[in-house]
C-alpha cells in the first residue's frame, strides 16, 4: 500500500452531477454542478458551490431560491451541455427541451424530465475563494411518480448519474448494491472491546 | 412525468460514503459520513457535516485537522461498521485492522487500506441545526500507487463506494461510464442561439 502524494486536490468519490436551476431576470436557467452535497438533516439543507461569474448565481441572488435537479443517466448529454454553455448566451431550456415547472417557492424552476427535484431557499452564502458556497434549505422534494416503489424513491428507477474525477473525468451510472446501511457492518467483530 | 411531493428531504444522488479521521486525545478514530462534498477549487476545500455529539468531532475540534478517506467497495463492511459503532466505546482501528499513517499535518490519521486519503485543516465550522458543517482545506491528497494510471487516479482501480438513499438505503459500486466531461454535451445542438 505504497502511497503517492498528488498535492492539494479535493479528490472525493463520488461527486454528483446535478442541474442547478434559477430564474434569471424571470427566465429559467440551469447549470451543471458537481461541488454539491447534503450538509444538514434537521432542517434539511444542501450546499451548492458555483464560480462567482455564473449566470445561474445571478438568479439565485435575485430570488434567494434555487432548485437542485437530479438527472438520470439517459440525460447525460443534456447534463454535460448545461455545464459547457452559459445561459447568458444560449437558451438552455429550449436547447435541451426541458419541461420547466414551479412548486411552492414559485421562483425555483425545476426540470420535469429529471426524476428528482428539490426546491431550496437560500440560508447562507460564503465566498470561499474560487467559488460561492450556497447553503439552501430544502422546502420540498418532488419525485417522478414512476420512480417510486411503495411511495419511496427507487434508485433502480431513478438511474442517477455520478461524476468521477481522475485520468478520464467522466459520467458514470450507478453500479450494483454491495451492502445495506447500518447492517452490513455488523459482520465486523469487535476485537478489543466486546459489545454488551 | 407526474410528480409526487415527498416533503422537505435532502434527496441528492449520489452521496459519498467516506471515512472521516481524527485523533481524539491522541488516539486515531474514524467515522462514516455521507453528508460530505467538495465546496471550493482554489484553494481546494471539502465540507463534512457531523452530528454534534460525534466522538470524531471532539478530535477535530482538538486538533483543527481531520482526514477524508475514500474506501473501496471491498471495504464496505468496515465502512458500515464505522458508522454503527462509536469510538467512545470501541477501538475501531483495531476492530477493522486499519493501517493508520500520518502525513504533513501530523494530527490527521489516515487509513492505508483506503485508496484515497485527504489531509485537511479546518477553515470554518457552522452549526446548521442537527449537524456541524466543517469546511476543511485540503493540504495533501495521497493515493495508493497501484490505483494510479500514468500518475493519475484511476476509478477502475480505486473502485469507490457510493451511498444511495431510498427504499433500501444501500452502498453501491460505481457503474459503467456513460459520458465524458465537457465533451458529450456537444451532441446537443443549440436551437435558438446558433453558436459562432
Amino acid at each position: 500500500m505504497s502511497k503517492v502524494a498528488l498535492g492539494p486536490i479535493p479528490l472525493i468519490y463520488p461527486t454528483p452531477a446535478l442541474l442547478i436551476g434559477a430564474n434569471v431576470a424571470g427566465k429559467p436557467n440551469f447549470m451543471t454542478a458537481a461541488w454539491c452535497g447534503v450538509v444538514n438533516s434537521q432542517p434539511p439543507m444542501v450546499s451548492v458551490s458555483l464560480q462567482h461569474h455564473r449566470h445561474t448565481l445571478v438568479g439565485i441572488k435575485e430570488n434567494n431560491t434555487f432548485s437542485v435537479n437530479v438527472p438520470s443517466a439517459d440525460m447525460v448529454r443534456e447534463t454535460d451541455y448545461c455545464g459547457i454553455v452559459s445561459g447568458a448566451k444560449a437558451d438552455k431550456v429550449a436547447d435541451c427541451k426541458f419541461n420547466v415547472y414551479y412548486g411552492k417557492l414559485k421562483t425555483a424552476p425545476m426540470i420535469g424530465q429529471c426524476p428528482v427535484n428539490l426546491e431550496c431557499k437560500v440560508v447562507q452564502m460564503l465566498n470561499l475563494g474560487s467559488h460561492t458556497m450556497i447553503i439552501g434549505q430544502v422546502e420540498e422534494a418532488h419525485v417522478t411518480e414512476s420512480c417510486l416503489t411503495n411511495g419511496k424513491p427507487d434508485v433502480e428507477k431513478i438511474k442517477p448519474l455520478l461524476w468521477a474525477m481522475g485520468a478520464d473525468s467522466e459520467y458514470r451510472e450507478f453500479g450494483k448494491p454491495v451492502g445495506v446501511g447500518f447492517s452490513t457492518g455488523k459482520q465486523v467483530k469487535s476485537q478489543n472491546s466486546p459489545r454488551r
